[in-house]
């Protein structure tokens, strides 16, 4: 529903959320249209800690498409960006040509700007492309009117993992059949309301070397990899099924154990790669085998990591264990910049340190964002948090230097 | 042919090789009879650098079966240790039974005592079991009388990997077909003069921790890795083919390609196990990215690398591109030792330094070892080579403090 449509100038404004996959998506069927070879199902973080912002506006006046991502222009022929913005609106002049808008699309026929920004640094190493495209795709059709069950289509064709980003809570992406991969589509698994004490935890590491971007990593893995064939069409289709139903009842060991599984069988489809693909370095390889050791500790999973392209952990957990174990990360991985936090201090019991084991090791973490699943895209709809001035330029505020 | 037979101590010594795999060995059908779950095959090293020395005397006035490893007396009731001694004594019963030894085989009702030293520190990380249980098994064997193609058998029993340390040059192990592994055995495919080009360097990385074992890896991988199955069935029957193909076309580039992939894999399945194991650090991701920037710079697979269960990397190569490999190799990892090399110092490349484009790790590597394939175990003719003194004992020049 845009705001200013008796003027020239139409305005949505838009955040949406990053997704962690528990079940990995690693590989395209179809390079062009970004078809899966395996389902993959995610949780979506909340927006409190982690999101992108977007105002998209539309104007008669507008000579171009423009795009200034994180406050800086960018290119805006980028081929998914392109396949995104002609995909909203081809759906939004089918919805127009057949008298089902009820909203004012005629913005539809002209050009857009598009301002987006994350509230989260690059350097955090997360893939900001699922929150991105997201919110681009959920705020151009605000604009433009296009109904929502047509979205995750769109969002997949920006980033395959956007698609998740478009649903709050447990999210199945679903691999389809189709050659034109209409079916292959996210849909809500559970609400995020629905298991409440799930935390999620994450924690940046300090990264020595850039790593092979997951685009190019998964393509060269599908024509590399011997084992990836196997993990897509045998073993994901029962984990899927398996980790619906250990969300479906709330059980954290198996939901956390099989999270593992499953973020390490990534990896080793990465490692079986030719040339091999590494995005777990050495302090990722500690964060394991701590989590490792403190669920030995306690002779049950309570805490999970999974790991994507990049030596990041994101740690799952139930807030009961919360603060124990972020003193353990910080007693064995002692931050870098001190960092307030919302997490109780407690004491650690030594005899949990002494079993654990190992040598701390300084630096290694440099911060934790401390999150949990949350909803999926909201309209903004307050006009101060619009990103363009009316003039249609990013705000001063925005702009990056 | 034992010495001494007239008087009461009959004494051998022997030698025998380390072999490094180019197709893996990960996983047992059974794990009494050390059968595997898929063939493997490798290269056997020459003994002028690494090698196991074994003397075996027996004597009617030992009381006990004993056994000294590198100098220190060890526990004989090792169960690993003691089916080699009760296989080889039965083979060697049932030949003298029926009449088929033309050797005094009197000794096997005797004790025995066992001194056993290798050539490389334990430091060097380099598994010892393979020539150890080579060396003891085939030392007795010539002490006792008992044929070659039952050692395979027997050696396998020790240690699975032993029994490719029985024969020079390019050894297979074929997994067997039968229940009680009596064709689960090593032969080989081509002497260590097939390939009289073929190099090898090993290049020894700072551990900073010591791995899972691969007796217990290998359980755990078996349990827990849905990929593993997969590679035994279906990838390593194809590798193991092609493998042999190449060796005898002497298909360097394919060698080593396959060599690569094989290793990428079997770190693969570790990843894969659960909890994970990972054998590699991230010395051991610099040198494979080293090993790729050069043989990209040249287009072809020039230098292979292939890791065992530890951070070491051997590397395969041929004998024109060893100088500029060990240089390239020397460049990016400044030794932490001073090491005399018998290899030509030539000066690099500028281009090729460039192009590799990775910064120097200083300390990475603490030393490497350059060496050939090689021949398989060895009869000392000389008694100056006895570990053994005249009184059965360790001569003071094995003992260790």
């Amino acid at each position: 529903m845009p705001e200013n449509d008796k003027q020239s100038l139409s305005m949505v404004t838009c955040t949406a959320p990053v997704n962690i996959a528990v079940i990995k998506y690693w590989g395209k069927r179809d390079e062009d249209l970004i078809l899966p070879i395996n389902s993959s199902l995610s949780v979506t973080l909340h927006q409190d800690q982690l999101k992108t912002t977007t105002t998209v506006a539309c104007s008669r006046n507008f000579q171009q498409d423009r795009i200034w991502l994180n406050g800086k222009g960018e290119d805006i022929s980028n081929p998914r960006l392109q396949s995104c913005l002609q995909e909203i609106r081809r759906f939004s002049r089918k919805r127009r040509n057949t008298g089902d808008s009820t909203s004012d699309v005629s913005g539809v026929s002209h050009k857009v700007h598009i301002c987006s920004v994350n509230n989260f640094p690059t350097a955090a190493g997360l893939a900001s492309s699922a929150s991105g495209y997201a919110c681009l795709v959920y705020t151009l059709s605000q604009l433009f009117g296009v109904e929502n069950e047509q979205l995750s289509a769109v969002a997949r064709q920006g980033s395959g993992s956007a698609c998740r980003s478009l649903y709050g809570g447990f999210v199945q992406w679903k691999l389809g059949e189709q050659l034109d991969g209409k079916d292959s589509l996210a849909e809500q698994v559970e609400s995020e309301s629905y298991w409440p004490e799930l935390r999620v935890l994450i924690l940046v590491v300090s990264a020595e070397q850039k790593s092979v971007g997951s685009t190019s990593g998964m393509h060269t893995s599908v024509e590399t990899s011997q084992l990836l064939k196997y993990r897509a069409d045998v073993v994901v289709p029962s984990r899927m099924e398996e980790m619906i139903r250990v969300i479906r009842e709330r059980d954290f060991p198996a939901f956390g154990e099989l999270t593992m599984k499953d973020s390490n069988q990534f990896h080793a489809i990465c490692l079986d790669t030719y040339p091999p693909i590494f995005y777990l370095n050495n302090m990722s390889h500690r964060i394991i085998s701590l989590v490792h050791r403190y669920n030995q500790y306690y002779g049950e999973t309570r805490v999970a990591y999974t790991f994507d392209a990049g030596p990041n952990a994101v740690i799952y957990t139930l807030q009961d264990h919360l603060p124990e174990f972020v003193q353990v990360v910080r007693h064995f991985f002692p931050l870098e910049v001190t960092q307030a936090h919302h997490v109780m201090i407690i004491t650690l019991n030594s005899e949990l340190k002494r079993d654990i084991n190992m040598e701390p090791t300084p630096k290694g973490i440099r911060y934790i964002i401390s999150t949990k699943a949350g909803p999926g895209p909201c309209v903004m709809k307050d006009p101060n948090h619009h990103l363009l001035g009316a003039d249609g330029l990013p705000k001063k505020s925005v702009i990056s230097d």
